[in-house]
């Protein structure tokens, strides 16, 4: 048996914090395969990088015979929470529950192991629909109205003077409960969840079980260097997206990403890391070789090594190749974030702007060699941007 | 058919607020008889003469041919809800719950016709034991924190830095769904009951139902003056007491009180009860004459007139007949509250404090005619006291 504490070693590199770490040490050394809640509500899923680094962490697990519970939150996503959303959830119908439900296994069969030994499917729906009213209400007994507001997202929203329906403050006890009703040992969630999985050890300890430990992982800027990787902004890497623009939203990434990407993102020695992020840190050619050498170790983990080569090949030919003229001009553009047709328009400053659209629509308008449909797209200029329209114009937009 | 103006007005004398009086009239006006809520919930009661004021008034609407359901908390006592307590209130076994409601059905049928024709008693067990958790949440989702924690109580207890659990900040949600479930027209309740009963007219508009009137009554203070009735003060004239129990706690009432009691419990004339409020504002026999024509009108309402003639003559008699001395020694007391013992001693100073004890334990001293069994009773001075101590032993105890 590996030593608990080196189980735990391994998990520190993608680890913020660790609840409850001696009651884990504890369970590993017991031998007993540990019962990993991962639980998620039925929403829509597109699962990203930031999502997998959990999910990679319960792969570790998993490969040492431990049980991931993939608890879909079927009761709780028809109730309802607003984590981080400015607006109340929609109510989704039990078709739409059970399409995400579906969608949401096979997404994270992308990283976890499915098979019965080491993954089990549960719906919270088991032990809420059973469960009686006074039932209910004897669990909200055994919290208070204080310890539910103290959850950061609540303060916020009481801050900016919007509202928290009931049923969204009585969320976490449900979340909570969980814990309890599935037998958890351990959760690995992001850090806005910690609040509401410490509730779970509350339940747990007040129910007469032992309460679960908790890991919350490193959370990771999206791609265009924004704190939070988000459905709206699109600024992630999806686990579903193809190597192609998995290898090309990666080049995208700032220059100061490459580090961190590179630490939770890849298995890559984190010497080699360091030295990326060196590299990424002075600009230039070598920052575009770090970058060139992250995307390949992320398409690497999730399509293995032929592909990223393939990929590497195919986004340097793009840039540098037969097709590519050694001396594409220069355009300076003014502002470090413009979109494709404001680029377009830097560039080709004759063409009329319905023009410009067209050979936008009609497919013939890369940046950085992945094509762009959408002209009001905003383009970072964080690093030189190549931009081709038509089948032999290039420019290298550079702020200036 | 009565006006349904009329019928209102004749509420009026123990109305505090009206909350939908259109809504109110165009239902008495339809002819139809009125779902009358009175939801109690099933700790043991001990209805007193503040109890009674919306009774009468239900009682009035019943002479009518309206309904009053009686409605049973069963559910939400099994929750509690600690309105106006400062601990929250002990969760009760169903056995206790079952003869918690026996008793008060027992009680309220002294005021209020029991009849099926417009008596009906439910329980919202029947509603809550066959709902589903996820509807409770749809429930918690038609209303906010924010509204919740508006309640007076509530604010109350956060001011005080004391906790709220979450069963009793839902508490009210569970009362005010009770209204749509019974299909309640109108409830009368105390004027802390306001908010919950509130929320139950927004539900009935949510969930598509005519929302309830609401009407509150006059909260008068207890027989000590002090602005509550409360069990652990005892300060008030159960229905239950015998009428020589009622006629002697009545006479123990501070003057500045005869007005309003007389207003709010008896059904004297209202020029009657300004004119007794007038005779208790000079003190001295008058205002002795204006509390014995308020005990033996309150006696009179729940036990007849011939009983309170009864209790008149035998108050009277204990106080004034051949048993009493006319030249009763005075006694002048410095503080206006002082315990039995202490008016014992000021009274025989040369008696030891152990004597007077035993005195008091032999059921040998009355106060105002009554029999006191605790040497540590504290006795209002607000006007004399007749302290009879041993068969022929009187004083006159007054604030010096």
């Amino acid at each position: 048996m590996i030593e608990p504490s080196t189980v735990v070693d391994r998990l520190r590199r993608t680890t913020d914090t660790i609840v409850g770490e001696a009651e884990l040490l504890e369970r590993l050394a017991s031998g007993r395969p540990l019962r990993i809640k991962y639980g998620v509500d039925c929403t829509a899923p597109d699962l990203h990088l930031g999502h997998a680094v959990n999910l990679w962490m319960m792969r570790q697990l998993q490969d040492l015979g431990h049980q991931v519970v993939f608890l879909l939150g079927d009761l709780t996503t028809r109730v309802g929470d607003p984590t981080g959303r400015s607006e109340t959830r929609p109510l989704l119908t039990p078709e739409e529950i059970e399409a995400n439900a579906q969608s949401f296994v096979e997404q994270v069969s992308i990283v976890l192991r499915t098979d019965p030994s080491v993954f089990e499917v549960r719906r919270n729906s088991e032990w809420y629909d059973g469960m009686r009213v006074a039932e209910l209400l004897g669990l909200f007994g055994q919290v208070t109205q204080a310890q539910l507001m103290a959850r950061d997202m609540f303060r916020e929203r009481v801050a900016a003077g919007r509202e928290i329906a009931v049923h969204e403050l009585v969320y976490p006890v449900l979340q909570g409960y969980d814990s309890f009703a599935m037998r958890s040992d351990l959760t690995i969630v992001g850090s806005d969840q910690l609040f509401n999985e410490q509730l779970g050890r509350h339940f747990q300890q007040r129910l007469g079980a032992p309460p679960q430990a908790v890991i919350t992982t490193t959370i990771t800027p999206g791609t265009d260097g924004r704190a939070k990787q988000s459905k709206s902004l699109k600024n992630y890497v999806a686990l579903t997206d193809t190597p192609r623009d998995k290898f090309g939203k990666l080049m995208s990434i700032p220059d100061s990403l490459v580090e961190s990407y590179a630490r939770v993102y890849t298995e890559l020695p984190l010497d080699t890391v360091a030295a990326l992020g060196s590299a990424a840190a002075g600009g230039g050619p070598p920052a575009r070789d770090a970058k060139l050498r992250l995307a390949a170790a992320v398409v690497t983990r999730y399509h293995g090594a032929g592909t990223a080569r393939t990929e590497l090949d195919a986004f340097t030919r793009t840039f540098t190749d037969r097709n590519q003229p050694t001396d594409i001009p220069e355009v300076l553009v003014g502002t470090p974030g413009a979109t494709v047709l404001d680029l377009l328009q830097a560039a080709r400053p004759t063409d009329t702007k319905s023009s410009l659209r067209r050979l936008i629509r009609q497919g013939a308008v890369t940046v950085n060699g992945i094509r762009v449909d959408d002209p009001t797209k905003t383009v970072e200029l964080t690093t030189d941007v190549v931009l081709k329209s038509g089948p032999r114009t290039w420019h290298r937009l550079r702020l200036s």
